[in-house]
């Protein structure tokens, strides 16, 4: 594996010695085109990367460029890419956020994406097209340090493990209930793939089960975990053994060790899995649906021992029991646990410029239920934002800004009104350099439930201050957030009925999206963009444009 | 439906006496937007135009201008629609041909054709993009003649009649089958559609039979037949009625009466039918595949004569007995017996300045299978031809024009050479003005056998000089060509093993695709491109770049 990465990249240097690596640029061509698959035993349509779905891993190291030129084979349908966890700095335009920081790339086109990883750990990438990414265009990005460099933890080996759920519909089929009045939601997934393979409920008991790996006794694994559920929040296990988690999105964490693992949507992990069991049999690894009434089986791929038949399932009353779905006690519990390793502890500034209180309701607009926050209910322009922002396109976007805070005195988030709101392409204009708190509150839905919500902050990592219960006040709780050792990340889980606060420095001149990573959420509008330095953003790309206004644009 | 039509209408004068009609410019919005369809009783998503699948019938006179705006609605996926039989004089690029008038329109994109219709007769609009038109986005255009103006035929009223072949399959899933190696030809459909409505073979039979329309006892009724199948050749019955032809295409024909009348895909006709049966009972109309193995139900709808429950069906065995549908000969009689009205035939230029001899042919070219046309398969550029030729952008299509014929001495059609072949996207410039003939020369499949097909000309209708049996030979059948009364179309059919012959003026500055109208075969390169005078055509518009090398265009 390391190999073949390694005879795709073109070193710009000729070989140098570790104290002073060179930087390598890693080329990819890849060929996106529907393909059938049958991940989990159901044969349907996939958007596959050069014949795979899910995509083959990206790996470089710290410094590295990648260069991955799309080459859309879609047919009649457009697609773009985003590099999820990667900040693009100095290439905004390579995001890949359709309708924020290019226009789609479409059928029989080719765009070529550029950007550095400037700092190792565990990223993803995957389609930000309408809710294309729930047709498998996803994959894994293993940044490394350079040789030489020390990690705050040792192991021997390091595997991935890519977390999906899967529908036997298409996108089409599910944006048409999306967009239908009544609304028809999403149904709960069929099936939950680890590493691309699982088994839908309707397969036959003979289909074999995926390998996630073989161990040798006595070595400590390093996993990297990442989740990209179109809906499902998960919890993952493997049986039998603990998991020390060690990276959150990128980020040393103080070690802390867990029988389950809670992953969101767009999170990646880094554990450590010390093969310490009873080498003569295999183990069950688990994923399940938390946060949601679970209607999936679960997703099982066999951790094996060396030496077994690496596709003998283990016995199955060893399964492990999956955590109550509907108890958000040990997954707030984890979400507390995860602050930053002592020794690579990135400072938060003291104090913030400004605060954005973002309330997330379900609104019913133009007959139509959509999400909104602070009661807009977010549509992509038909000209990207960094296009018309950068090239001052007034028009081409909702010039009224949204509101910083919702009406917070007095509210009750337990029955929001949902009768206002309204569907715009508005924009968060922040001061370049400035420190930002957004305080993201949820509230319950129109049908008295309520969601964990996982953010996704597009061009930067945020510094995470602090998760509480009901409604954020800000007399009250704004002197509780931790400003000690909060660990940075991209993507937070907002729990239900609660709060979560994050701080950034908005220092990355782009536009750039935050928004609720289920893909049906933020195909109903619950997101919000930022804008920081757009005019300091160099010479967009002529690639980036073609739509809306940016037709015909010299 | 008259005067829903007119409502919709906008008149640029006043009323005006009949000698002088104002011409009117009819305005029309389409929301184009994948909904859940039952057109069969198998629900499926279906492309709709506001709504429904197929699309409305766009009515106008002579004369008059259409004026279409296009939001697409279709999430991901682009589109674009071609208005099948207007010739667009001065408007080739309201073509909708994507890839050769226009970039694709894409999601959230609103797009305006602007066409005059200077003829009067029955035509079609479609998807004309990848093999869309399979998903339903289709429908009729009815040109009338101004009040005052007799035609060489009297009825006393009209009705539409467009057919179509359904499948439950997507479009995707086509697509996908025909680009595999070995290549999964699209099945034959599962139903055929009378007005968009059939019944598939696992529809429950209580499922309601449409209605075709209602006669009043010894009315005559013009039917404008339409046939927008994706692959099937159709047979046209009404049970114990016979039925007079007076147009195709949008020229009137020396009237002769069928029993059967065979439709090819994009062909329309008007036939006069007069309700001179036993009115106290109702009548099935009926269409059948012909041309290949019959696997599909028929297609009915109850025509019902007034008084009688309009739902009634007929006495089942007294259904029309479909032709055989390998029996070619009546096919061909049909097709010879088509000529111009005396007194509406339009001369044909005595002599040709330039004749193209065009070979189809089945070749494997890079591990596919694909149809190619003297040894090219036409693969559309991704910069539209009409940009790309007007504006000079030499490396946006394939410069080497293709051969004006194949090597016919000694060839043997029943055996065809497959192994070479090539994929471009090269065009026949023609002479502004020049006299153009093409002779279609049909060949066996790699299977052996051999298929009919209806091949469609945009931009132009051709006078039909003749079809003949075997290799067409230039010495031997040019004398034979009808130069008396051919009658003048756009789309004619190429029957099993022989050839037809076709002459036209290239006096339309624009680029024309000429192709199979089998969704199936143009996907797999079945088609040629004409140019003629593209540096006579006007400034093109903005709205119809935006992709390939369009991008950016001043």
């Amino acid at each position: 594996m390391l190999l073949a990465a390694a005879l795709c990249c073109l070193s710009l240097l000729a070989a140098a010695p570790s104290a002073a690596v060179a930087a390598k640029v890693h080329h990819h061509t890849w060929d996106i085109e529907y393909q059938y698959k049958s991940l989990d035993c159901f044969r349907k349509l996939a958007v596959t990367i050069n014949g795979e779905a899910p995509g083959p891993t990206i790996r470089a190291t710290r410094g590295d460029t990648v260069v991955v030129t799309v080459r859309n084979k879609l047919g009649t349908e457009n697609t773009g890419i985003h590099w999820h966890g990667i900040r693009q700095i100095g290439s905004p335009w390579a995001d890949g956020t359709v309708g924020v920081t290019q226009c789609p790339i479409l059928p029989d086109e080719t765009f070529t994406y550029r950007f550095v990883v400037d700092r190792p750990g565990t990223y993803l990438y995957h389609a930000h097209y309408g809710m294309q990414r729930v047709a498998g265009l996803d994959g894994m990005i293993v940044v490394s340090e350079p040789d030489g460099v020390v990690e705050p933890f040792a192991y021997d080996e390091e595997r991935t493990v890519l977390l999906m759920d899967w529908w036997n519909t298409s996108v089409y089929e599910q944006a048409v209930g999306l967009a239908s009045d009544p609304l028809v939601f999403v149904t709960e997934p069929q099936s939950l793939l680890i590493n691309g393979r699982g088994r839908s409920s309707n397969c036959s008991p003979a289909a074999p089960l995926p390998t996630l790996f073989t161990a040798v006794p006595g070595k400590t694994y390093r996993l990297r975990i990442g989740s990209l559920t179109s809906l499902s929040s998960l919890s993952f296990q493997i049986e039998g053994h603990s998991m020390t988690v060690v990276e959150a999105d990128g980020h040393y964490v103080k070690p802390f060790v867990v029988r389950t693992l809670f992953v969101y949507s767009g999170e990646t992990y880094s554990v450590l899995l010390k093969a310490d069991q009873d080498p003569s049999r295999n183990y069950w690894a688990a994923s399940n649906v938390v946060g949601r009434e679970r209607n999936t089986t679960s997703g099982l791929a066999i951790l094996s021992y060396a030496g077994n038949d690496p596709r003998r399932a283990p016995p199955t009353d060893q399964q492990p029991e999956a955590p109550a779905w509907d108890d958000v006690a040990p997954r707030k519990e984890q979400s507390r646990a995860i602050v930053a390793h002592p020794d690579h502890a990135v400072p938060a500034p003291p104090a913030a410029d400004r605060r954005l209180l973002l309330l997330n309701t379900q609104n019913r607009i133009d007959n139509h239920l959509r999400w909104a926050i602070n009661g807009v209910s977010l549509r992509f322009p038909d000209t990207p934002y960094l296009v018309s922002m950068k090239r001052g396109l007034r028009g081409a976007y909702d010039q009224r800004p949204p509101a910083d805070a919702y009406d917070y005195r007095g509210y009750d988030i337990s029955s929001p009104p949902t009768a206002n709101g309204t569907v715009a392409s508005a924009v968060y204009r922040l001061a370049l350099g400035s420190v930002v708190d957004v305080v993201l509150q949820n509230a319950a839905m129109t049908n008295g439930k309520n969601e964990t919500h996982p953010w996704h902050l597009h061009g930067h990592d945020f510094w995470v201050l602090g998760y509480g219960d009901g409604k954020f006040d800000p007399e009250r709780d704004t002197g509780k957030l931790n400003l000690r050792d909060p660990i940075m990340k991209n993507t937070v889980p907002l729990h239900p009925m609660g709060w979560t606060a994050v701080r950034f420095v908005a220092d990355n001149p782009g536009v750039w999206l935050f928004h609720c990573h289920i893909e049906a959420h933020v195909y109903m509008g619950m997101g919000v963009v930022f804008e920081e330095g757009v005019d300091r953003v160099a010479r967009l790309p002529k690639s980036i444009m073609g739509c809306g206004r940016s037709r015909g644009l010299p």
